[in-house]
């Protein structure tokens, strides 16, 4: 069966390119600079399903991920997180955090509502983003 | 600088054990059967801050702790997490969850108020993990 996005993950975020095994999105939150990974595999759910081979590349791109966020943003803190209570659909979540954000030094999950980006303002930054991956 | 817990962490949770990297920590907190890995190595606060020489144990004692916990709970899901904003020294939480816990489908973090162990729940609790864990 081929990788299809969980449609609650594709409603949520914008699309930044692929990595070796994720896809890269960006959360439509602009209270905070928000990445989500997903693998492109079927039937994760939990932080440890994913196939002992494909393990390296997990690590390698949330460590990657964690890199680029901080260059792009200067963010002081990063918050990693897979809980995946409400979409079964492993996915893992690298959040820039910055001392008086909206939710600090709460977590930002389950924290208010959403606030959309400006259009320009995505597009903006889902370019740095994926200069930044060079994807 | 030899490795100390950060006081917070002491003062919030039991001991279960030393892993190969990781010092491996029960949350004194009975609405959730919670684990917390905490590399034995000063000065990491990111969860990409591990050394590269650590990483590989650092990921594998996640899994691994993530593996224990579901065996010995029977967990429906689990959380990982790695936070950090009020305590700066890394740790990584593994947190068994249950459709209808107290923070259900919410992230256990900042939610409510910990519940201790009554101390022969916490006992029981200790010596059955550290014996899944072989610690």
């Amino acid at each position: 069966m081929p990788f299809e996005l969980h449609p609650r993950l594709a409603a949520d975020t914008f699309v930044i390119g692929e990595l070796a095994l994720c896809r890269l999105l960006l959360m439509n939150d602009c209270r905070y600079p928000w990445l989500i990974l997903v693998p492109r595999r079927e039937a994760l759910r939990d932080f440890d399903d994913v196939p002992m081979a494909d393990k390296p590349a997990f690590h390698r791109e949330i460590d990657f991920a964690s890199a680029v966020l901080r260059h792009e943003t200067r963010a002081s803190k990063l918050n990693i997180g897979a809980l995946g209570n409400m979409v079964p659909q492993l996915h893992v979540h690298v959040v820039a955090r910055f001392e008086g954000d909206e939710a600090w030094p709460g977590p930002v999950w389950g924290f208010g509502v959403a606030k959309p980006y400006a259009a320009d303002a995505a597009t903006q930054l889902i370019a740095r983003l994926a200069r930044g991956f060079g994807v």
